[in-house]
């Protein structure tokens, strides 16, 4: 579940290892590039917290946010 | 199911789309990297081929074939 | 320099070593998945050969392919 | 330069754009898994910041942080 916090999406994951962790953040580079809309992110070995927000909005949270959160949650059902 | 072919250990592998695809491919260059040891492969969209040898042994396939190949196959699974 | 030959555009790299390669080739996947105009490309260890074309047109070279082609040699300088 | 801060390596990096810095990314990544030793980092668009330091050894900087702060700065010569 994302939760919106301090006008952010924020969603934490957590993954087996770190090449699975870093593997899904291939994914969602890819997906972010295509869009031209990009996460601040965090990993640390298995664990990935994302924030999303809208700069050009003025970082709130908006409707670009929220399809990159569905497609993000999308990943990882393939 | 890995083939044995002209001395090397073959596997195609089909993907939803070129993002699966390529991260599948971060998750063996990951591997591959750390265990030192790489495979020749090839990419078209959702399409990857692999196949490995080792060229220390006369580019034949031995034992650390056998593991690396092993290890793509349990990424599958994760 | 790319070539045209058999009806794609070819270009081989040379790298310093796997990690330089596969980063190379990061950028390309997300200039490719970006642009929704992928290359077929093959990778062993240091080395990385590209090939474009455009199916949709019949598997021949194009504009899109010169495009990318512009863009990955531009990689490079960065 | 890695400042020490916290019990940790510390070191901002700025890239041209999301493609240069996820590149990187990759790089560091790929030596990470390869030693064993991971970095906790942040990315926000062409901004990567990178936290070292080992766990087993109750989160202080030790040699295995040195080595890979100075691998990462090897990167950006290739």
């Amino acid at each position: 579940m994302w939760q919106e916090k301090e006008s952010k999406l924020y969603k934490a994951f957590e993954f087996k290892d770190f090449i699975s962790a870093f593997s899904f953040m291939t994914r969602v580079a890819l997906l972010a590039e295509k869009s031209n809309h990009h996460p601040t992110w965090t990993n640390t070995y298995n664990k990935v917290e994302i924030w999303l927000s809208t700069h050009d909005a003025g970082d709130k949270v908006t409707e670009k946010d929220r399809l990159l959160a569905d497609e993000i949650d999308a990943l990882n059902t393939n």
